[in-house]
Order: structure tokens, then sequence, then C-alpha cells
């Protein structure tokens, strides 16, 4: 049989830190230290397998166990020279759960344990300390009989109120002895009358509870829901230790504290802690006690502090990295409890991983993976002053981090007029549209009461870098009387709120905002990052701002350029709007026409008079439309072109892929009454008839309507346009010296024949302003792999395709079948029940849509082995769906420039993690 | 090399019926033919490997063909005792194209071939008739010309109408000689002015370029397409059939005609076709003369009817099958110049296959291959008297089969006070919704301007075994004005329509219909079918009516049995929205008290007099939501309870599939006015809060939103309510002897904890109701593959489905991005440009849905052996999606009533066709 228990004591341990399968991250740090030197109270750590076989066993302690127990029970009491129960020198002990990694549910620590009529006679003795004595009984009373036998920890605690109400006290320290007494034999009827037994008088009766205690809490309902949540596999059970306990609560020569080999809120290489004289562990975090600082330490006791100094520095180079310590001193000695990695802001773990590659503890890689690309977030966005008071009134989803404060306007237009005389203004709206972009741009954050995590205001939202809290569904906006209420607070236009984007929080008042700043750490760790990732980092960015932004985060290219928001622009929306108009009318029309014509060909009669009358007529109705449409189709064109001139300046030399018109024709439409009246002013039309041609464009689900490709191969003269406009732009930037490298994309493809066609086109076209130019510029055509069909003949479409980015926010949509504008009545529910394990438009869903991504690569590359992979979905800048896309070998992620950073870190953290694990 | 050239003549051919491949069809049969010792007129067939050749030779003559073509036409020569090109005695020849499976864009016949100013003398000679001559002369110039040399044929039709201008004649057959040899003038200067060059005088010439312009016709666009579309594989190319010529048209002892061994109409046993005297083949199908019924032959020519008779009966028995023949007598001697097996009806196809196998000609398994699924369609709707003329004002899209006429009504209220009153009604609508189903089930045919094959008025229509035309966009319908105009037709409330379901066609007036009667033929045929096939075949049923009919037709279980249907009934809709009126306040009240009350059980002060009062008032405004909310499940837990005995009832001793609630609940609610003030005054509310509560339920893309198991998980007493509906039917069906075989079905799932949490609820409450009964039902839990997502997992989800039910709908829509309620507007141009293979929702896309149901079934399978599947789709009645159901080894398919039939045929074709390509 295997080892069942690890022994530690006096410098000298069975077990070491690599051991934490074997004894959990508490136990295998304690036979650290203890092989360290560093003074540890002595015990034994049971391992993880005996908490496995205790549950195969049917809930009964494997074969020798006890004895095993009882074995290292007697040498502990030998080293200690105590005995556990003893009536004049009694051992007292801790009994802790620890798995390898921490997780709820397991359980908590019974301290004390060992005490009994007797034994607390002999603890008064050996302390001195009546009040104590009875104190540390009254204590393990109640975590024994909450933690091991699972009684209602209120019943004590009402007790307890009660006895202070009787002996007129505040606090329990105030009790005396004999009220202590009266208390204790209160508890004991309260578990007997609980239990239907005694409380047990015999320790190691105590001490078997508490260990098949701490088994059995493996299997209990929330740790298993937990690990599955959190795909927690392998691992065998928690670890149970035993430990001597020590106190610092037992005169002025005691003390207890927390610290850190180094500040984790700023990363200075400072000793960093608190401290408590005559208190225990749990004083420190309680609050009731303010604590000293950890220098003061090195005033009060000199010699022990410069003893903490030398354990702290010894830990820290020994584990190389930054440690958080627990410490307890009992009587003028000092004992390590606990060491563990420290947690530690964005700013110091950039601060930490420099320095500790500077002192040459780790090298370059172990620093790249020592920041959390999750955290770097926080450092991107402006922040509100940690010390402003918060007046929250409602929370929200995080939608798009950073801070923001400004007056609540209602539109967008209010908003760009109140940004125009330099006002700083929070846009608030039930939801957004493309028609409110303008005013999301001058905005310092946006508020919506309906979307998820990628609703529209979300998406440009991030994309922006502008903060925003998304689907605020407490807020009742009422636009009528430019207010919204929520709770019993109204808020009225011109009011000033405050939003944290990172947390989903709205404030009411103005709250003092932190811009942020980038240290040369940042830029560092950054540099390392792209030493060592495989995959190529990519923005999405619909403007030469954008694009400008993201280049400076770092970002290698451009993998998602939306034309359509360019549509927008109030230059240009006019145009747009008329081309659609008429769009459909040009292709009836023309249909008709066409089908008269080849009748007149097909017919017998070389001369039919009323077939000639009735093309004429067609061509004279087509006319009036047709003219409008190619008249709105050229003041497009270079205005198209000139937005990619100024794209192809800022990303010189790097690739960008353009995606040709996506949304659904009736996005674009007005639906406000006045818009929609200009626009048939503009076109010399009623408003009714725009109206009636919003409803024809109107779709019951227009996810899954007339858009993408499917718009391309109706209305094929718009692409023609864009594909012009994007040629010409690229040969007059290379004829201006710029290097371009246009990849045009197509999307929503879900057939070969979709993607041929336009293929055919798209090249037509291309080719077509190569030759009349006569500047040679490569070109791709590639295509969004967004539809489950596109994945699944992938092989087929890779025949016509020199790419594919993978728009992994469309293909979730379409593989769960859910709509990211409507799930957002179920979804909190199902995260909280555990349905959806985390939102799988925010983290990829490597089990179902994932398979999907692997299938659409595979096929892609068995037909065409030099197809280019990328991803532009929301998902490109997560770290966990990055991690997987590194591993599927895809060549690109492409994210919005405020997740490039992010995106970067990720990625080499990916790689390297990979590597190691083929090292090893 | 192989043989490249397959002679015959005589009795005796190198080919015969067997090498379709090698000789396409029609050179196999007149091989086959020629063996039997049938009059043929002599010729040779190049084979489909020489067309392959041909292609890869860079479009020249394999190396030998020449020559081999020179040596077969020598001894053709000699057979027929005549020369090509010969100036005495002239032999001509037709040049045919002919693959193993007929497709357009294959060379036409060139006729005469071996003319030339030389032969056409000889030719005159050897009949002496000249007018008959120069006119052979001149049909060959034109068919040389256009069928070879690609000229427009329109050019010679043209002069030909020129000469006839100026010869002051009507038809061709009164130009004089002289004005033949005119024309030839003419047609010869037209060739040389549109090919360069004179017309070739040498019959090798000619002969060798017809051959090889039938050869390039393999790879012309027109059938390399129509080969990509239909997935028509594996052959080489088209072979080529040079044929002597025989001419029925040189007197009165010549005649033509085509005939069929049996009647193709009635499948009776009775010779049928019809012949002319002295005319060419085409002129039998021209129309220009009437031709005499084939009997009126033994008057005429007597001996040759005899022979006639012979051929045939030694025809059909050898091939086993009707055949369709065509005959050309020249001078008192009979030939055949073609025999396939011949098109029939559907009533016929029954007939002679059961006549045939009765006759002991075929077994029965080859009398079911012999029966066209499609086909029996017609065979179980009224059709319209044949005679009948249709003024057709529109074409809209086939939806439900049949023919219906009545009176047009434009709203479900009108159409079911109509009815009531004993009148046929067509009822109009722009598109259909559930609240129009009493409407629709009184209507003899439903036409709506709007929707696809499988919109809501399409999918009911099926199931009811109503005509129907859908998305007939001509039809503009003004529900004010009580009239609907098509082109520049009005029709008024109270006209009379027609409606062609089979075809699509809107009709004006009222047609005379014809009832439906099934045959003793069918029933055999049907028998036969229940022998092979392997698959289940089960119906979509909601209702007893429908149950009864599907049973009737054949139906051994419902696969799907819509429980929201049953909502719609006039006594239950109001109970139904009352429900979803008061749901989500119910959800957001009891979560907020929940909370509360937590929130109390959490906080140390052990009264709290602010939170007290808080539940309190909670529970006070819960009340009355909660008191409506039970109510009305209270109230529809009986009604629901009644549908499910009396479905039981039906189904007696066969499984019966429920699928608990799905649609989206604001389809429930009324949209028209005087509704929703009905129902804010039954539940003493405003209409205003009703409308307020229908904006709220509204979605951006309902089909992807709170629906299915989404809304079990969400408001779990419906489906509790509906699960013990089901249960106390099953347990009260059972007492009554009735044998139930329930099976409840979990809609929408994409999750396997969707699956898990439902399962386990749907089992308790079932166990709860079995327990209570104290009767044992066996009953099975499983679920619908209708998102990609859940057939990506299926594996997680099998672990707690007892069975899949594969939504091919839902999962086509998904799959590809569409929703069938929107692409109306792109697909018909996606399927005329060939990017879409038809219509992916009437028959499934095995190459991208199809992927996901095989990945569903083994992934499922893979978990749980015993797992039984099936498809509830519309595809269970399409035919060829049966046969990849049967290949990949479903257990069951299950469609409208009146598919029931096609399935049960088609799925034993497929089982058959299976086990002869296993025996081979």
């Amino acid at each position: 049989m295997a080892k069942a228990i690890y022994f530690f004591a006096n410098n000298k341990a069975d077990g070491n830190a690599e051991m934490r399968s074997l004894l959990g991250g508490k136990g295998a740090n304690l036979a650290e230290m203890t092989n360290l030197g560093i003074p540890v109270p002595p015990g034994f750590t049971i391992t993880t397998e005996m908490c496995d076989q205790y549950a195969k066993n049917d809930q009964k302690f494997p074969s020798t166990l006890a004895r095993e127990i009882d074995t290292n029970l007697s040498r502990l009491e030998k080293v200690m020279n105590a005995s556990l129960g003893d009536p004049v020198n009694p051992l007292l002990v801790s009994v802790r759960s620890g798995a390898a990694s921490s997780m709820p549910g397991m359980m908590d620590t019974v301290l004390n344990l060992g005490l009994n009529p007797d034994s607390v006679d002999g603890l008064i003795k050996k302390t001195g300390n009546e009040k104590f004595g009875w104190d540390a009984y009254r204590r393990f009373i109640t975590m024994f009989s909450d933690v091991v036998m699972g009684l209602d920890r209120q019943l004590f605690e009402e007790k307890l109120e009660e006895e202070k109400k009787k002996a007129k006290v505040e606090t329990d320290i105030d009790l005396s002895v004999e009220q202590l007494k009266e208390l204790i034999e209160d508890y004991l009827v309260i578990y007997k009358d609980n239990t239907g037994k005694d409380f047990p008088t015999s320790p190691k009766e105590q001490l078997y509870k508490a260990i098949e205690a701490v088994f059995k809490s493996w299997n209990n309902p929330r740790a298993v829901k937990y690990r599955e949540l959190y795909n927690i596999k392998g691992l065998l059970g928690t670890a149970v230790t035993v430990q001597s306990m020590v106190f610092g609560n037992m005169g002025n020569d005691c003390a207890t504290g927390v610290c850190f080999t180094r500040d984790p809120s700023t990363g200075k290489n400072k000793f960093y802690g608190e401290f408590l004289i005559n208190a225990q562990g749990e004083d420190v975090v309680a609050g009731i006690r303010t604590p000293d600082p950890i220098e003061d330490l090195k005033k009060k006791m000199p010699d022990l502090y410069k003893t903490l100094i030398d354990i702290k520095n010894n830990l820290e180079s020994h584990y190389k990295d930054v440690q958080d310590m627990e410490f307890t001193i009992q009587e003028g000695k000092l004992f390590m409890l606990q060491t563990r990695n420290g947690k530690r802001t964005a700013q110091a773990a950039l601060k930490i991983a420099v320095d500790l590659e500077k002192e040459g503890v780790i090298d370059k890689k172990t620093a790249v993976l020592r920041v959390d690309p999750h955290q770097l977030d926080q450092l991107l966005h402006p922040t509100f002053d940690p010390k402003a008071e918060r007046n929250i009134i409602a929370n929200g989803l995080p939608a798009s981090p950073g801070a923001a404060t400004g007056k609540v306007v209602f539109s967008a237009e209010k908003a760009e007029e109140m940004a125009a005389k330099g006002e700083k203004v929070i846009l608030v709206r039930i939801e957004t549209s493309p028609e409110d972009i303008g005013g999301m741009y001058v905005a310092q954050g946006i508020l919506t009461a309906r979307g998820g995590m990628t609703s529209h205001a979300a998406v440009v939202a991030r994309g922006m870098g502008t903060c925003c809290v998304a689907g605020c569904g407490s807020v009742h906006i009422n636009y009528g009387k430019n207010q919204f209420v929520v709770g019993g607070t109204v808020v009225k236009a011109g009011d000033y709120i405050s939003l944290d984007g990172s947390l989903g929080e709205v404030i009411l008042g103005e709250l003092p905002t932190v811009e942020p700043k980038l240290s040369a750490d940042f830029n560092k760790i950054m540099k390392w990052a792209d030493e060592y990732r495989r995959l190529q980092i990519r923005t999405n960015a619909d403007t030469p701002q954008d694009a400008k932004r993201a280049r400076d985060f770092g970002a290698e290219g451009i993998g998602l350029c939306r034309t359509e928001h360019m549509f927008f622009d109030e230059d240009r929306i006019a145009y747009v709007r008329q081309m659609i108009m008429v769009a459909g009318d040009v292709k009836s029309l023309s249909c008709l026409l066409a089908d008269t014509k080849s009748e007149l060909d097909k017919s017998e009669n070389v001369s039919n008079v009323e077939l000639d009358k009735e093309i004429k007529q067609l061509e004279k109705r087509l006319e009036g439309p047709l003219s409008l449409y190619n008249g709105a189709l050229k003041k497009l064109l270079p205005m198209q072109r000139a937005d990619f001139e100024k794209i192809f300046k800022v990303m010189d030399g790097l690739p960008v892929n353009i995606r040709l018109l996506d949304p659904p024709l009736h996005e674009f439409l007005p639906k406000e009454k006045a818009l929609q009246e200009a626009l048939a002013e503009q076109m010399g039309i009623t408003a009714k008839d725009v109206v009636q041609k919003l409803e024809s464009l109107e779709e019951v689900n227009p996810m899954l309507g007339l858009r993408g490709c499917r718009l391309g191969l109706m209305y094929q003269e718009i692409y023609d346009m864009q594909v012009q406009a994007i040629m010409e732009a690229a040969c007059n930037s290379k004829k201006k010296k710029i290097n371009v490298v246009p990849e045009i994309m197509i999307p929503l493809v879900g057939t070969e024949e979709e993607m041929r066609i336009l293929r055919d086109e798209v090249q037509k076209v291309a080719d077509g302003v190569i030759v009349k130019k006569g500047i040679k510029v490569d070109y791709k055509i590639g295509t969004m792999i967004e539809t489950p069909r596109a994945a699944l003949i992938a092989n087929q479409v890779a025949k016509h395709a020199e790419f594919f980015s993978f728009g992994t926010n469309d293909l979730t949509q379409m593989t769960y079948g859910y709509s990211r504008d409507d799930i957002g009545s179920f979804t909190p529910m199902y995260e909280s029940r555990g349905i959806l394990d985390g939102d799988p438009f925010e983290s990829l869903d490597q089990e179902g849509v994932g398979q999907l991504v692997k299938m659409g690569i595979k096929k892609g590359k068995l037909t065409r082995p030099s197809l280019k992979v990328g991803v532009c979905g929301e998902h490109g800048g997560d770290p966990s769906s990055i991690e997987f896309f590194n591993k599927n070998r895809l060549d690109y992620v492409s994210c919005s420039p405020f997740r490039v950073p992010i995106a970067r870190l990720a990625s080499a953290i990916a790689a390297i993690n990979e590597e190691q694990v083929v090292d090893e």
C-alpha cells in the first residue's frame, strides 16, 4: 500500500512542494517550509489517495489508516512533548482540508481539537490563563458541531447572544469564566438535542470524526458541481493536515500577522503586511482591531522581525515568486502557518515579473507567464479614483471596460450637439443601432437598458474603447419625458452619472477619473510576449482612427474592416438610403425586361408589336430607379475609396482584411419619422413610400434572412462598387509607395456556389482595376466561416477561398440557436444554474462551436494546404479562446483595438504553455 | 485497345441491353432488339469510351477511330446494299447521341446524312419522288448547320418564310421542286456566309463532323451543370449511334407511329398508341395531322399489325415492363426505331406493377420498385376534372397537394361562419398564424401571399391534407376592402376561385373536382412495401382526427404531437393567454421574494423589521398573479389530459411521441385589437397592458430566442402541467385496457444540462402520477435534435435521453442560417442559379445538414447503444431524404398523415435497393 501519511517536524518533512496532488497545496507547502528549516508547527498530512480510497471503501477508513494515524499522532506527541487529551500537558491540533487546487465546499478548519473536560484543565494549568482555556473549549465545541457534525451554527450564536444579554456585556471577551462555563453547558445540551448523542470527549474520536468529515466534503454537491463547472479533472480527493496548535493570543509576547514579500498593489520590492499583538489569525482579517503595519514589528520584536525578514527572503527566492504568508508568534517564538503565491494587481504583476527577471530570479518566459492577460484591461482604460464614494443605483453588464462620467443624454443627436460644445456626456438608450454611431463616438460612456455582451452597443463600444454598461434592465427609460427611473431614483437629461464599465456599475453623480498610463514594464512584457507567441494579432477596425490605435497597441494587420460602418457617415447615408430604396425595383424590372426580351427572341413572328411595346414601357419604367441606383453607387464609390486609402496608409505594410456589405438593408433605413420625411423629400417620393419600403424589407428573423453574400448575389453592383473602391484605393496607395496587402472577404457563405460565383466576380472587377490602373497589387479573396454549414463543407468552400476567417459570433448564434439580442431573458438563469458554463459569446464554446472550428480548419486545409486561417469574432480577444486557437493552429486572431495587448500576451502564454507540455 | 464500335444488323448485334454504360440507353436497346430478331435499321454505335478518349486526346479522334468508322461504314453499306453519297443507290444515315442516362445539352439528331448534289439525284432516282428528295436535302442542310455547326436555326427559318411568302403558299409541302431548289441555293449561301466555308459535300466529312459534334456536346456547359446538379457521376461520355435511314413518308405503303404495350394512363393491359400513314416521326408528335388509334392499323395493314403485336409482346416480356416504342413502315416493311420503359400515371404504375406480378413476369420486390413514391400524392387528394378549362390568374408555391374550389374569404372567423352554413370557402391570407387554425380547418383550400413551403400555412395544410398555394407574391390582398388584386383582376370576398395545390395554380371561377379513390392495387403495393421496409413509419399529428387518418394510411405511431396546437382551441386559448400574461411577473416576484428571504436568513439580527415588511409586501404582490397563473394551469390540465386520452385511444398499441411546449409565448397572444380588448376585460386589466406585454415578449429573432426547453426551464410549471396531463391520460387509458406507449419529448436542447435537469423534472412528475394513480405505465423521455450544437454534443445529450428525434426543419434553418419565413426573397434566385440544389426544406441537404444527422446518431449511440432514433421534420415524407435516413439506420421517420403512404413505399424502395447493392 502507498504511503498514507506524510509527517513534518523540526526541519524535516516526508513531503515537499512538488507533491501538491498528493498532499494538497497547503500540505505540500508546509512540508516544503519545514524542509527549508523554517519554523512550522509540526504535524502530518493524510494523502489525497486516502480520500479516494475512503470514498471507494463505502465511506470507511481504508484498512490500515486508523493505525497509521495513531502512529503519526504518537510521533507528533513525542515531538511536541505533549499528549492529545492529556489532563496535565495537553496537545491541541487543527484539522484542515487541502486539495491540489482550492475550491468551495471543502470542509472548514477545526481548531483546538483535543479539548475535553480533562484537557481543558491541563490547558489552563499549562497557560495559567483560565479564561483563555474555557474560551478555547467553547470555540472548539462550536466549530466541531458546525463543521464536522453539520449543526446550524446559528443555534450556538443565539445562545451566545442570550448569554451576553443576560450578562449585560457587549463582546464575547467580556464574559466571565463562570459565564463561559455556563455557556459550554448550554452548548453541550444543544449538541445532544440535535445529534441525539453526547459531545465526544475522546480526543481520538474527535480526530477520526474530523478527518472523515474532510474526506466526505470532497464529494458534497457543491464541490462536485464546482469541479464539473471548472472542468477540474484528475484529482483524487482532498488531503487532510493535522497540525499542532500555536496561539497568538496568549499574551503580549504573542502576535499574529499576514504579509507579502513585495507590495501586491504596486509591485514594489518592499516588505508589506500587517500584524496584531495578542490576537488570533482571524482577528487580523475581521477588522475589529486595526492591525499595525509590518514595519512596526521591527520596533516591538526586533529579533523576531529579523527572523521574519530572513524567512521572507528565503521563501521568495525559493519559490521565485511573491509570497503571501501567515505567521503566529507564541510566547516569543515565530511560526509560519502558510505560504502561497501572492495575488496582485495588474500593475504589480507587470512590475514584479520584470523585476524578478532583472534580478535573475526568473527567465523571460516565466516573466510572461506571471501576468494574467485578463488583468491588462484595467491598465488600458480610465478608472475611478479608488477613494471616491460610489452611489451605485444600478448594475448592468460590464460590456466595455473603463470609467466614465458625464451628463445624461437620450439621443445620439443630442450627444453630438453637446459634445460639440465641449460637454462630457453619457449616452443612455434602450438599445443602440447603427444610426447612433456618431453619438456613441463622442460620448464618454454608453448605458443601455437592453442587449447583452455582444449587443450592438457593446461591440461598438469595445471597438471604440468607450466605457459601456449594457443590458441594465432595472433602468426604465422614457424618451418622451427625457428621463430614466431606476429603483426610486429619477435621473433627468443633463444630470451627472458615472459608469464603471469593468464592473457594470451605474453610479449617481460625477466621479473623478484617473487616466491610464502604460508603464515601461508593460512595454517590456509585451515585447517579450511577442518573442514567444506564434499567433499573429490583428484588429477589428473600421476607421483610420481605430486602425491607428490598434497599430499603436501592436496590431499586425486588420482582421475585420466592416465596410458598412462607413455607410453611416452623415455625408453618405443619404446615398446609401437612396440606393436601397430603388434596389428592389431595379432588380425586378431588369428581370422582367430580360424575360420579355428573351420571349421576343424566341417568338417566331419576327416583329411582335405587343412585346416591343412592353419592352419599351419596361425600359421607360426602369430608367428612373436605375439612374437613382447607379447615381448612388457612383457617389459612394469615391467615398469608400477615400476611406480605404486612409486605412491603407495607417496600415502601411500590414494586411487589411475588408468584409463586403453584410447586414440586412433595412438596418440602413431611417426608423424615425423626421428622417423618413427627409429621405422622402430627397427622393421626391412620399414618406409613406419610405415606410412601405421599410416594411417590405422587414424580416421575421433578420439574423437568418437576406444579408451577407446573399445580398452580394442579389445586388452584385454593390459588391462590384466596393471591390472597385478597395482596388482603386490599393492602386493609388501603391503609387504613393504605400505597401498595401488587401484581403477581400465575402461574408455568410454557406454553399460552394456562393463562394465560387462571388470569387469569380470579385476577381473580375479587381483584375479590371489593376489592368486599368496599370499597377500590380497582390490581393487575396476569402470568406468568413460563420454558418455551421460553411464549416461542415469547408473542403468545398476552400476550393475558391484563399483564407478563412471564423466569425465566431454568428457561428455561436447559429450553433446554439441563440439570438444575442434576445437571449438576455434566460441566459442569466442558465449561467446561475450551470446550464451554460459562462457566456459563450465571451469565451468560445470549445465543446460545441469549437468542433466546427476544428472541422473547418481540417477540411479547409485538406483542400488547400496553404489556406490562411484566422478568427474575427469577439473571441479573438479572449485568453481562453486564444489558447484554443493557438492549439488548433490558426494563423491569427483579430480583436478590438483595446484587446490587442491582451491577445498578444495571451497568445504568448498559450505558446509557452504548449511548448512546455511538449517538452515534458 | 478496347472495342470502339458495336455493329448491329440482321438479327445480330455486337452489343446488348446490359451495355448501357458503354453504348448509351439508345444504342444498347437497338442492339438488344436486333439480337431478339426484331427488324431494326442496321447501324453501329461508337462507345462512350471513345467520347472520353476524344476529350482526353485534346478533342481529336483517338488514333484508330477513323479507320474503325470506315470499316463499320463499309460493313453497313454492304448489308444495306447501298453506299454513302452514291449517285445511284445512296445510303442515308442518322447520327444520334445517347448516354447511359438522358440529360439536356446533348446533341440533337441529324437525319438524312450522306446527301449532296450527287446523292440527292440517286435518292430521287431510287424513290422516283423528286420533291421528297429535295425536301430531304433541304432538311439535312438545316439540321447539319444548326446541330453540328451551331448556326442559328432562325436564319434558315426566315429564308423559308420568305420563300413561302414569295410563292404564296401556306406550308413547306406546298413548295414546288423549283422553289425547293432555289431555297437550297439560298441555304448554301447562308452556310458559307456564316462559316466562311462551303457546305461539305463529302459524306465522310459530314459523318466525321457530326460524330465530333456529339462528342463535344458531352462537355458543353449545360450538360456539365446538369450532371453536377443531379450528381450524375461515373459516366465516361455519350455514345454515338449511326443508323441507316428508313422513311415513313415515301407513299401510302409507309407509316410511322408510337405505341405502348399497355395503357400508360390507366395501366390496363391493352395495346395503346397512334400512327400516321405516309408521315415522318415528328409529324405524330407535332399535331398538324391527327393520328389514328393503333387499332386502325389492323384494318389498314393487317399483316404488319400482327407483326407489331408480336414485337410488342416480345419486348414487354423481354424487358418485363411496359415499353414505349417508335416504329416506321417503309414501303410495306416494319422497322422498330426505339424501345424504352414507358412513363405512366400513378394509377397506371400501381396497376401495371400488380398485374405484372400476377402474370408472373416480375416478383413482388420488383413490383414495389416500379412505383415512384412521388407520384402517390396525386392519388390521395382531390384533382380537377382534367377536361375543365383553367383560367389561371396567378402561380404560387405548390405547398399542399390537391384541388379545391370555393368562395373567397379573408379571415378565419368568416371562414368558420360560412362553413357552418355549409358553404365551401377558400381562405385567403397574407400569411397565416396559429390563431387561424379554426378557419384553416374548415376551408377547402388556403391561399397565402407570403411564406414558403414550410411556412405556417404550408405545414398546417399538409398536416390537415388541405390544398394550399403559398407565397403567391403577385396576389395583393387588401383586408380593408375585402378583396385581392392580381394582375388586372380584382377578386372580391364571395367570388369563386379554385386552387391546384399540386401545381401551385390559382384559377378564377369554380372548377369541378374529382375525389380520390384508393384502389385495391394501391393497398396491395403498400402491403408489399411493408414487407420489405426496415424503417418504421410514424406521423406528425396533433389531433385525434389527424391521428386516425394517419393510422388508416398505415402510420405505426405518432412521431410528433405538438401540444401547443391544442392551445389554440377556443375553449382554452383564453387560459393560455391568462397564463402568459402573468407568467413573467410570477417569476420575477418569486425570485425577488426568495432573495429577500435568504437575505433575512443570513442576517445576523434575528428580527429584521425592514426585511419582514418587504417580504410581506412581496407576498401580497405575488398573490394576484400567482393565483391567475395557477388558475390557468389548473384549467388547462384537464383539457390537455382529455386531448391525450383521445389520441391514446386512436393510437391504441402504438407509440405516441408528445413534444412539450415549444414556440415563443408571444405567438399565443392576440395581435388584433378586438381580441386584445377581450383579453383585457377577462383579466380586469387595460388593453394597453396587453399590448405592453406583447411588446415586452417580442423578439428580434424569435426563432433563436426564448422557446423550446428554454421556456420549460423558465416556466417549469407549464411543463409539469403537460407531463401530468400526459401521464394521467396514460394511466386513465390503461385502466380502460388501452395499450399506451407515451414518449415525452423535450424540444430545442443544446446543452447537456438542459436535458439532464428537464429529464429529472419530467421523470419526477411522471413517476409521481404513476404512484398516485397506482398504475404502471412505461414511458420514455427523449429530445429533439434541432440545434447544430445538440448534434455536435449528442454523446452528452444521450446520457439523459432515451430517444432522439431529428427536427430537421430547424436543424436546416440553423445550419444554413436560413429563416424559412424570410428566405423567399433570394432562394428562387439561388435555385435558378444552381446555388442551391433544390429546396433544402423539402429534401434534406445530405451534404451539410446530413453530416450533423450522421454525427448525432453516431455520437448518441456511442453513449447509449439502445438509443431510438427518428426524424420528425418535413423531410420524413420525402423519398430521397428517406433513402438517406434508411442508409443511416434511423429507426423511424415521421411525416404528415397524407405522406404516410409515400414514406412506406419510399422506405421499402430504399431497403430493397440497399439490399441489392449489398448483394452485388
